[in-house]
């Protein structure tokens, strides 16, 4: 999912950049495509054989946020040493680093955890099957 | 995780709640406390023996985002059917529903994922070190 954040769609560049055998990168692409998170979608270079590239769908498309917040959590808490980040996210039009933030519907921004309240909704019943009556 | 966010803190609730087994969910407290995700803290009640109950830690709570990214995902891509989110997140002050959202740091608000851009940061080279030369 990260390449596709990236941009990369075809095999032999996510093989190149990740460096993983082509086994397991095939089988990971097969799962994410199983999962509707990548389209397999066929091209054909000029003089070559049929191939397919994989491109985000709006439902893999839609997980960056969720992506976007566990890198910013690995980078604050989980540095590998002093480098630094690994990815920088920014705005496409003005180049600021792109943050995430907790907003409220009424228009209240700059949220911090202690300031929301999580609680059971409409389809709490269904979470909690595995408990006894 | 989600015990700990809804404010739960102690074993018998939080096994009451997820109608886990207590060594799994031993083991998995255990877990987060060596993540140091959550905080093992002793308290005791009136006339009975010393417990502890787990807290979140700084680390822990900044997983918030991220988890309320998934949550979000979630309801909208995997609906168990038409019941409705099983957890619903407000804002404390004023009830309405929390949103996350894409920023910049310049101050652009609500930003969709086309309009950032992910590059390689100054950590970028350790990511990779699973490549060939």
């Amino acid at each position: 999912m990260r390449e596709a954040f990236y941009g990369v769609r075809r095999f032999e560049e996510m093989q190149r950049n990740r460096g993983l055998a082509r086994n397991v990168l095939a089988a990971r692409l097969r799962t994410l495509v199983e999962y509707r998170l990548l389209d397999r979608v066929p091209y054909r270079e000029p003089g070559r054989r049929q191939r397919f590239e994989y491109r985000l769908t709006d439902r893999g498309r839609e997980l960056f946020p969720a992506l976007l917040a566990l890198m910013h959590w690995g980078d604050r808490h989980l540095p590998d040493d002093d480098a630094g980040p690994a990815v920088v996210v920014e705005h496409r039009d003005c180049g600021a680093p792109i943050e995430l933030g907790l907003t409220c519907r009424a228009g209240h921004t700059g949220l911090a955890p202690r300031d929301v309240v999580p609680s059971p909704g409409p389809g709490a019943r269904l979470a909690l099957t595995n408990q006894p009556p």
